[in-house]
């Protein structure tokens, strides 16, 4: 961590700096990279943010045609999903498709991250199945994958499993990289990750939203499918009001964004090109969504109105048990964020 | 934040850091400061490891006495507790000894901190009570101790009131410092809560455990009593296995210790004249209690066996919903710690 230029985060309470988020911002615009604030050239694991790009396997191998998987089961497989009933319908309908029983899912079992759903397991005595996890979505599409590949199905989450390496070298070409560029780690779920900067997370993003030549046309059309699942149905790619449901839900069609553990996020801006991708230091989640809202803000791609639907993030510490208003977030992001605008020569309007 | 020599905790995730918590300490010994490691002189919130202090005034006023509180109800008193069937029956007890019901409690309601009484609660169908609040056995003691200095009851979390006025003058007393010094903000449980200096904190848990001629032999008393109670029952501080229960439970008599949100620790060590606080910048709670263990282990104030008697931090992602090994910690203690040993002119057996 060389430079100490990352956007500071800071929650303050009763007047004075109570904690401080270092929160690193790579953007990509027009086929290059025009922001860089904090450590954005080192490896970093995209955790869940990587989902959309792992699911483009399960559409360009014809796996998703064949089982005839919905837009709202195709936004599940690119999900970190709060086990809400339509998460686990979908799930299960696409395992149902494919005729095999959840067991065949490596993901293992965690209780559901929309603490109401989580709630409501608990009440029901219940306790957590691997269709719950937030990544049950991902592995269906993998195991279907790896059977309409005719690829062992076993050994789906094995680094050298032909999906996993086809899915590699997907994240690599949308990264503009080398696969064997792409550090490899064990994700939550089990699943290979990949380590790779920001920069390139960011640029990964933009063609995701934006295929430029760079991308293959079949891969491009894969790409244009699984953005528009997630556009359409942000619900099922985290649950009602939370994360990536909530800024997706907030600007229909404008924006596909997609959040990893460890304070990953990544944002693509279909038809601007504009790729965002940022990593809170030290892994926590509060800085997220508000610096993501602010960055969109700039940009000239939120309206006030969008910005303000996407709400306070959940975690924040702003409001203690009895509601009282205990503390503030503030940063303030720098002039070169204009970058993000169109025509920066002549900024639209100033700021 | 002007110096970076803070300590940084490291987490690892395939082979790469993932991400880093930037930590500050101070210890106090034999009347100094003598270590400090990143910003140990801005004011930080004390936050719940103010409790033992706010508990002081519980027992020199005589409030403990008048309502025969036994040590589990002492160390309540002292806790951030869980929840756990024990805590609320101290707290029920306790509150029943002075005839009031749990509606004086001004802390408000969340679910229990303790994800196993969190678990039972929600199985039974009944949401959470204020005594569920991890603040309920403070505020009880609050509480008590207006009643019994004749103060109003309803106004007790006013920072005027005479009970608070205390509070904040024996946080200052122990610290070293004038009370207008210590900064005031409204804490999670509504409470006034306490900004000074982590050297000025740590000094105050040096002086807590070890009571020095700054301290007036009546407040002194209060102390020692408070100290025991809670090295006692470290349960009753925590709960089963978590934090500062499993760090005074594996060295029972050896050291008081109370964290506090937001990344905060402090620990006393009885008999050594050693204080040690601690503040993660960014509020995380993930490298409070290793770093705590390899201080007190560096001091040579915990064995090894006690060490690996605390156990590893609840929320380290370092192994994944499979229970696969995917990640490590690693921190560096400097050199300079060695001065927390005895006699470190010639050290313990050298390092």
């Amino acid at each position: 961590m060389p430079m100490e230029t990352h956007l500071a985060v800071d929650l303050f309470r009763g007047g004075i700096l109570e904690s401080r988020h270092r929160t690193s911002v790579a953007a990509w615009k027009d086929g290059r990279v025009v922001l860089a604030l904090g450590d954005t050239r080192r490896p970093v694991f995209m955790r869940s943010s990587s989902k959309p790009f792992q699911a483009l396997a399960f559409v360009l191998s014809g796996a998703a045609d064949r089982f005839g998987a919905t837009g709202e089961e195709l936004a599940v497989v690119c999900a970190s999903h709060g086990a809400e009933e339509c998460h686990i319908a979908a799930v299960r309908s696409l395992l149902g498709k494919a005729g095999l029983p959840p067991s065949v899912l490596g993901c293992g079992t965690h209780p559901p991250a929309c603490p109401r759903a989580s709630a409501e397991l608990a009440r029901s005595g219940a306790g957590p199945e691997v269709l719950h996890n937030n990544c049950s979505g991902k592995h269906t599409g993998m195991v279907l994958t790896a059977l309409h590949m005719g690829a062992p199905v076993e050994t789906y989450l094995d680094p050298a499993h032909p999906l996993q390496v086809e899915n590699r070298r997907n994240v690599a070409l949308f990264a503009g990289m080398d696969p064997a560029d792409i550090r490899i780690c064990v994700d939550g779920c089990s699943a290979p990750n990949f380590g790779l900067p920001l920069e390139n997370q960011a640029a990964a993003f933009a063609r995701l939203a934006t295929p430029d030549a760079s991308i293959p046309p079949a891969l491009a059309a894969a790409a244009r499918r699984v953005v528009a699942a997630m556009m359409a149905h942000p619900r099922m790619v985290a649950w009602q009001g939370e994360g990536d449901a909530a800024l997706m839900g907030a600007a229909p069609g404008k924006i596909v964004s997609k959040l990893g553990a460890e304070g990953v996020q990544g944002v693509g801006v279909p038809g601007r090109g504009i790729g965002i991708a940022l990593k809170v230091e030290d892994g926590s989640a509060r800085p997220r969504l508000p610096v993501t809202v602010a960055l969109l803000r700039a940009a000239g791609i939120l309206t006030d109105a969008e910005a303000a639907a996407v709400g306070p993030p959940a975690a924040l510490p702003l409001r203690n048990h009895r509601g009282i208003e205990v503390g503030a977030m503030a940063f303030a992001l720098p002039e070169e964020v204009r970058v993000l605008r169109n025509g920066y020569g002549g900024l639209e309007g100033g700021r």
